[in-house]
């Protein structure tokens, strides 16, 4: 399927086939990766600006290689660096870098829609890499892109996401690009964190974590924010690792083929066990290449490219 | 008139035929902001650095941008993170970036000086990206720039600079260019903000708003420094934005074919009414597009660049 | 001799031999930062990351620019702005940096042992750029390129160090660099941070700076933490300068041809006097130039470069 958007604001707006061309344009670039030259003249002369109100060193870095490996010019724009200090609002700042002729504005922001209110007022492309609790669309790109990898089709997989699902945009967007693509989802972890009002996004809610993952083909935790946890919705982190965390006796129970992921950081010891988070059977660190091969591929596809044909040259 | 300067420190100590020569180069450089292909080989293998003493996230990427297009290797180096720190001067830190064969070095600095200092004690190019109240010449450059663009001659347009010159180096620069390209200039504002002592320099000096503006061409709005306005020279913001703020009762005071400009981040509502920020008769993102060619110029000029023929091939 | 090593962790592992492979090989980068374009295609299409635990803008500018004129795609990763402050570990950012396709990763840390520990844990190449007090390699090596250029052979050259030996990583990679090429060396400063320790290491020990530089024919000053100095084993540093700095005085007692050096940023007045930093007989401004060249030799090296032939095409 041709891909014809100008911005990547979410992943609700995107039809499976949409979804999959990502996929399939993201596969072409990752064997750029493994190239001793690993660039390409697809961005040559193109502007990018990654502009970050929220600190995000990995998403910041891993959007600022997929540029240059585009061999695109990239420059980083961050909130505690910038004039939001002496009052600029977050339009003012964007239509400047409108102004410098920026073809794709990359934002991170605190702020759930920022992503979504730049591409009303700009001409820019505009890629959302992460508002507030609303989306993370490239995360769940790259989660998607990494199932597929490992275990071929979506379709009727069971997928199974652990731990802080109400305020995760991880988890939004996940359940999002697994649904569309076919997969079963099941969402687990303390009542307060997981409401039942999920069941209505398809997903099926437990609060008993061994019967989430007994038949899951795929774990996926998400990182307790234990630094700024709010405190009258939270167990504690020990109770967290407890119930919920994936420690040795949980991960005898799960399927032996099953696979385990975590968008990173991790907590070594709090929500997983830190031998499994090494083990061979924990896709961690594919995530993390496959994310810079759904960046490029996202950078590529909103600034005018179709999908996968020819683009690896 | 072929270029023939190092260094670009003011605008007091360019001739009107210099500054025609930065104008004209300009306007080449921004046709290459307009192509797909944003980048010429102009600096190719050349270093630039950035050294900012003082946080301006603006002027940076703008500078920034513009060695990038010129395909140069920028550095950014600031002071927040630099050795400064640790007590080394400005001088060491400036042969320093000398020794690593520095081609161009920016510097913004809050001491006047700064880089005429520079220039005495380096082989380097110093370009001046502000230096204190004393001197913002790239500022100066695309202002003119953007008037030239929009009116033609400079001779005899009226030019009305509104708010704090008592302490802008823009202001300052801006009266040395307006005024060697024929300009007349009046300057408005609170009198503790803008003394009788620019008329020297050339300049219509006045405290009514209404008078200043009657039959301006270009009315250029200077940002009010709110959160660090000297108190014992300043009236408060409510009172400043009542007595000298742009609001729609005065713009209908304007002549039909006067235009706004503002050297921006503009804090809406205080020197400007956001609509009108935002109008078609505001000229305030030509001139962030413009400042990046102008800085293009600039770079290319200082490196050994004698105008405008043959350089956006 | 053939270059074969994967990263560079220190100095004492290297042969002679070897040291004086990379010396070769910066010889020839040299060159490259002569030309009017300073770029050579070496590394072209491979990812340098400067990971940086501890702030170091001089070191970390040296090693960007080496990259960029290798052409190499540069990412800087600071551990102010990374997730170090959400408790990540170093081995967890470090193996996210390799799963990023890192062709070679840079650290400078706090921690001594940091850099052989990631040698241990990637498959990365690792260059140290200082890790706590043991060892800061590249530091050594531009210090005895730099002496070689001007001094020719180290074998039997005299070289004093003077300052605080104890806690400093430039002194001990010097040391096992000079002593390894065949050059006599002396360490003086006060007996609290100059134990006698280091004679095992091979070296002369005094507290008596008049012995120290008699006949030395470089003396390299290393800089005063004054800011952070052990208040109970330093006398202050008024004391320190009247006892152990390079004064004017003490000039005239070196033999005509001592040269003076010192690794940066100086204290102007306190370890040397200010005219000596600037005089023709200090290499200060050499050491930054030559690290430049001996940066690009590392970078060149160990991504599977085998010496000077060849490389500055």
């Amino acid at each position: 399927m041709t891909w014809t958007k100008k911005h990547l604001l979410d992943i609700e707006s995107l039809t499976a086939g949409e979804i999959t061309t990502i996929l399939d344009t993201a596969k072409e670039f990752k064997a750029v990766g493994e190239r001793a030259i690993k660039k390409v003249p697809a961005l040559r002369g193109k502007t990018v600006v990654n502009l970050f109100i929220e600190p995000s060193t990995r998403t910041r870095v891993s959007f600022e290689l997929a540029a240059l490996r585009l061999t695109a010019d990239i420059i980083n724009f961050s909130a505690e660096a910038s004039s939001f200090r002496k009052g600029e609002t977050l339009k003012d700042t964007a239509l400047n870098l409108q102004a410098l002729n920026a073809d794709i504005i990359i934002i991170r922001s605190p702020s759930a829609g920022a992503a979504h209110f730049l591409s009303r007022v700009l001409n820019t492309s505009v890629v959302n890499a992460g508002d507030g609790a609303h989306s993370h669309p490239t995360q769940a790109l790259l989660d998607v892109f990494t199932i597929r990898e490992k275990k071929g089709d979506l379709k009727n997989l069971k997928v199974t996401i652990l731990g802080d699902i109400l305020f995760s945009r991880v988890a939004r967007s996940n359940i999002w690009a697994l649904t569309k693509l076919g997969a079963k989802v099941t969402l687990c972890g303390p009542p307060t964190l997981v409401p039942g009002v999920f069941e209505e996004m398809g997903c099926t809610v437990t609060h008993d974590v061994n019967d989430a993952i007994a038949d899951a083909d795929i774990v996926n935790l998400l990182r307790i924010q234990h630094e700024r946890q709010r405190r009258t919705m939270f167990p504690g982190t020990g109770e967290y690792t407890s119930l919920f965390g994936l420690n040795k006796t949980r991960f005898k129970q799960l399927k032996p083929d099953a696979l385990i992921m975590h968008p990173g950081p991790i907590n070594r010891g709090i929500e997983i066990d830190s031998d499994l988070a090494d083990c061979e059977r924990s896709l961690i660190m594919d995530q993390v290449t496959n994310g810079l091969a759904v960046r490029m591929a996202v950078l590529y596809l909103v600034n005018g490219g179709h999908g996968p044909q020819g683009i690896a040259a």
